[in-house]
């Protein structure tokens, strides 16, 4: 883990609010349809083996239980007050759990931050309280937490009383509840359980990453879930992406908001601050997350993990019993960056004696028909031959239909026994029919999966989140070698840094710049020679001028000494027009560079912390969209899967007969620049480089411009 | 439709394969799990009204109808033979059937193109038969036909005994049986019906696209959808695709093999010839086809337009129960093209007297949970508000749950009754839950859609679909204005044209050129003055050198008349070390252009015609492929739109403080390109303008090829 990835907070232990051994209900209802009757029903009714405490000055009783008058009668141990009172009683009952000993609480009122001018006033009055009490706070204006595996059902709401629910090892946080509980509630239809269910709500305490935190640590849960809308603890998320790598334990992420209009409905639905879509995205790409855009991705993902193996690579062997099916397969499998590997000869010789002779054993697969002759024991066969070539990492079979299926599935599974490759099965009818065949299967590690191209998804999910935990471990085994040590640097206290200065900080960090001194306008005009060989560009250095170009304040290709000072005249009136008051560093006469144009720029986000952004210039970047990031810092081997991963990188490899530029030093300079963000990440706010000249020579910088904080 | 468009093949007429009054079961089998005994169980055990004439001369009767012992036998009126004999067999039954004056066969038999050489020699039988015959001939190696709503089911396999099949107005042509019938069964579980559903084989005889062409023209069909693999049909798929704006009839394609692995299995599994999928893309953006990548599309997008409602506009009103819902249907929206417009402040005021106060009736609609209270009685009211709003042109709604779903459900259908602009309701459960209530709003004009993304998409396709069939009605209202009459023009036999005399088509379409003068080498030399006003270029001319810069012949920027005569001795020089014997043309004089460069291509596709390209030059095309394709011959109105769909139009609208383009004559030129490319598709194979300058006084084409058939 990066050294930027420092915590400022600490996870805190949550393990009692998922395992209470007494609850107190505030706000307690005798109508068990109501928000304050609901958690009482759902706890006396669905096997919860704690004590239950109702709470209310009205009731001497509720559904039998003794009711409390207030919180301080509440017998201990009771680790957790589910609040449901009006929201400005909610302060108070804060303070009066502090008071009784109770360390959590749980607030499903709402009418607080997201409620108007008046909302966030009681807000105030909660945080204050929250401080005062020293009470754990979810909510408010959330649905509540569930630990199915101790039917544990705290809150209010359709899903909670869903008698079907099931415990597994899949964790969901939600900072919608009524949308995320809404998912989890499918998710079982299709034979996923999950252990915890978390609805943060505001979050005027305990955040979404708090309890992501939490939970992967958790040995009962293996692949977390979290629908969020957004966080500003980028650090935390981070941390998050380097820690699910590193136990292995995918957080299958759906981030929503990330459009303008997204964005503003998030923001009136719970005020919730967050930060740029890209900055969440670069974070998701370099850790153990997997984006999911909708539910069946969520539902299939989760399927998919659930069976434990990971493909070694992405080789993928398609195997159907119809041609169609195969070719819309690999079809598919292509365009997710999934490769379909020719068997070896052996397999290839093995097969031949196993299928039909006009079933296809290129890969795709193609059985044919004739598995409904042996009961698809010949599929099976084909299937296992298939998982022990050495060029498949992985199978995506479409299972056969019909009355035989159970009977083949338990063939199936007994073949896949010790095969640590996985299989993705897709279903090839609808979630009813063989649906006993089906969820046999999924309880004995085989997904299965509803429609074709989701099944590919899937198995592309695996695949990427295997892929990572490779590069991961890499990554980590190079930690520390560093291409520069940390340099000091003499920063002003604060401002703009022109171009020549801008250049003397990449200069101590090692990226090349151009050949270039800075004069006094007045010792341009006594030159007797050219400073530096010909050709030559000149520029007027001034922190007040950023954009040059705009400005006119810069001339290229000077190949004389009269040209030059004529030159030096000319930017400099230039600037004197464009802005009289800006203060002039000196003229910047430098050597003209070649090559290709590319641009490597810093953003120091105050949450996520600097990011590099990588891309070719201009154009490009601005219309294209052809760009990518990752956070600072980083060493050449991640510099070069960025500069892999942009679309122009074929420009830089020798297009249309130029030479191959050298792209080992460009990934040098990314990961250089990045060092020097990181290590400078207190007092720089964003560095530009535009552009950076790349050819087979090397790399240099032509321009820079830093802003400090 | 496009003078283009001319037919060569008349689409046959097939409603009696769809309605038979009698059908001939050629290799009748007294086993009903048979091959040649399935399609004798379903024609009389689900409905069917026609006769059923059994033929094997083994049997005297089959299931109790009268076995006859060759074709010649069979009574009439008989449409149809289904054949279900072995390969080789084949041949000789269809000719038979010739004999017997029975129109149509239908061959489930496999063993013919997609079988090697043996089958290869048996297929070439097999069309000398059906040439001989005149018999219309489904297959072979097809899984049959069905009229559902006809109770006709001809063929074998699991899909067609399924008993839960509905008629419906949908019908499903596929070139993969196995997996469109597959795909048919999944559909009906989601409560589709289809009329009619065709596996065409390996199409010896009738094509996909003679059953698309039948199909469209019913009034029993409203959807078509399709799964192909290929075809070289590419006129008429463009025609069907006007055709299908014409009705309002949406065709549903799912079009596979792709890629170079997809591809190469579908040759391998049907032998079937097709074309580059770019040139079915284009077909589908023109015309009336919405593509489908997976089962969930094809079932959600069928519901979707089963409601008989198009949007008039791409403003969508969200609606939800919760925030979070709402903040992912406005992200997918914003991704989808669709936007999420104001509610004027009238239906502001009216909301605000019908949801709570802290509800939002910003767009997305959150009316909050509250709901619950009301059974949902408000949400509806709000959605009928929501749907007067002259800014709104449809809905995307949650769904609530629980068991109130089926009263409400029946005033959402009573409030929707007149409203022309289409809802959709996400389903925000499992497709077992509350399935009656699902089905009952299904039943009554309002898609339930199962995933939130997928009901955005679903919109999306809906609006897609309703946009074209306005384009296509303005270009149909325009059609007949030419931009340039027919040109008669002056083309050799054959090979490729140089540049200067590509540039004089160009000219006869009334294209812009460069200035520039053909010149004989010695005429160079003896020149007193510059033939046109400098800078000028110089190249040769020479159709033996289509790539000019490669070959080194191209001199710019050239400023004295000596300069010119250097450079065209250079450049002589350098086309005879390139290729010694290339015929020399002379030495072209043009005055150099300025602007941004694109590039204008056609190539003129044996399948489909004349297709032109276009996009910005060099590595946005190759390395960005920012490129946009139209069939010729279309108007400026047409080239308009192509110009506005690749990203980099933003670099022709005054990227940078440059002045903007003149995009009305790009898209002239286009347009006129697109003339040339069609009135002489019988001559010219390709087209190559590379590049064209567009500056903000107009366009010019700097450079030119063209390759004759």
């Amino acid at each position: 883990m990066s050294a930027v990835l420092k915590s400022t907070t600490a996870a805190p232990d949550l393990s009692r609010l998922l395992d209470p051994r007494g609850v107190a209900i505030i706000g307690a209802s005798t109508d068990l349809s109501r928000i304050g009757g609901q958690p009482i029903k759902l706890l006396t009714e669905y096997g919860f083996k704690g004590k239950v405490y109702p709470v209310n000055p009205k009731y001497a009783e509720v559904k039998g239980l003794p009711c409390y008058p207030d919180i301080a009668a509440v017998p201990q141990p009771c680790d957790i007050a589910l609040i449901a009172v009006a929201g400005h009683l909610v302060p108070g009952a804060i303070e009066q759990c502090g008071k009784a000993g109770i360390p959590f609480a749980v607030v499903l009122s709402a009418g607080f931050s997201e409620a108007g001018e008046a909302g966030k006033a009681l807000n105030e009055k909660l945080l204050a309280a929250i401080k005062l009490s020293g009470v754990r706070v979810v909510g408010p204006n959330c649905l509540g937490v569930m630990n199915l595996d101790q039917d544990f059902r705290l809150g209010f709401g359709g899903t909670l009383q869903l008698k079907t629910l099931q415990p597994g090892p899949i964790a969901m946080v939600t900072q919608s509840g009524g949308f995320g509980f809404g998912v989890v509630a499918v998710a079982c239809y299709y034979g996923l359980g999950f252990n915890h269910v978390i609805s943060t709500g505001n979050e005027a305490d305990l955040t979404a990453l708090d309890w992501m935190e939490h939970l992967i640590e958790r040995p009962d849960v293996e692949i977390l879930t979290a629908f969020l809308e957004g966080t500003t603890e980028g650090h935390r998320l981070r941390r998050l992406g380097a820690r699910a790598l590193e136990l292995g334990k995918p957080v299958l992420v759906w981030k929503v908001g990330n459009t303008d209009v997204g964005s503003r409905a998030a923001t009136s639905h719970t005020a919730r601050l967050t930060a740029g879509y890209e900055l969440f995205r670069t974070a998701f790409r370099e850790g153990g997350f997997i984006e999911v855009q909708d539910v069946d991705d969520l539902v299939d993902y989760c399927k998919a993990f659930r069976c434990r193996k990971l493909p070694r690579g992405n080789g993928v062997g398609v195997m159907t019993l119809s041609g169609g099916a195969g070719v819309l397969l690999a079809d598919r499998c292509t365009a997710r960056g999934l490769t379909l590997p020719r068997l070896t000869d052996a397999t290839r010789e093995t097969l031949r004696g196993i299928v039909v002779a006009y079933a296809s054993i290129e890969n795709p697969i193609d059985t044919t028909a004739q598995g409904y002759n042996d009961n698809f024991a010949s599929y099976t066969r084909t299937m296992r031959e298939v998982l022990a070539d050495p060029n498949i990492d992985s199978i995506v079979a479409r299972s056969p239909r019909g009355s035989v299926t159970r009977a083949w599935a338990e063939g199936l599974v007994e073949m896949l026994k010790g095969v640590d490759k996985p299989l993705l099965l897709n279903w090839p009818t609808s979630p009813d029919d063989n649906r006993e065949a089906m969820m046999y299967l999924e309880r004995n590690g085989v997904p299965c999966i509803l429609a074709p191209g989701r099944t590919v998804d899937a198995m592309a999910a695996l695949t990427d989140f295997a892929r990572k935990r490779r590069v991961f471990a890499a990554a980590r085994a190079r930690a520390g070698k560093r291409a520069v040590a940390p340099q000091q640097l003499d920063l002003p206290a604060a401002g703009t840094l022109g171009e020549h200065a801008a250049k003397a900080l990449l200069q101590a960090y090692g990226i090349p710049v151009t050949g270039e001194t800075l004069l006094a306008p007045d010792a341009i005009e006594k030159l007797g020679a050219a400073p530096l060989p010909f050709p030559l560009a000149v520029k007027v250095e001034s922190a007040d001028i950023p954009h040059k170009t705009e400005a006119g304040v810069i001339r290229l290709n000077i190949t004389s000494l009269d040209g030059l000072k004529q030159a030096a005249r000319e930017v400099l009136a230039a600037a004197k027009q464009y802005k009289p008051d800006a203060r002039i560093g000196g003229v910047l006469v430098q050597q003209m560079a070649a090559g290709e144009e590319v641009i490597l720029g810093v953003v120091n986000d105050p949450h996520f912390g600097p990011v590099i952004a990588f891309g070719l210039g201009g154009v490009f970047t601005e219309i294209m969209h052809d760009v990518t990031h990752r956070f600072a810092p980083f060493d050449c081997e991640t510099a070069t899967a960025m500069i892999h991963e942009i679309k122009g990188v074929r420009l830089l490899q020798g297009y249309r007969g130029r030479p191959p530029c050298d792209i080992a030093a460009l990934a040098d300079a990314l990961s250089r620049l990045s060092l020097l963000a990181a290590d400078h990440a207190d007092r720089i706010a964003e560095i530009d480089i535009n552009p950076l000249f790349v050819n087979a020579a090397g790399v240099v910088a032509a321009d820079a411009l830093v802003v400090l904080k």
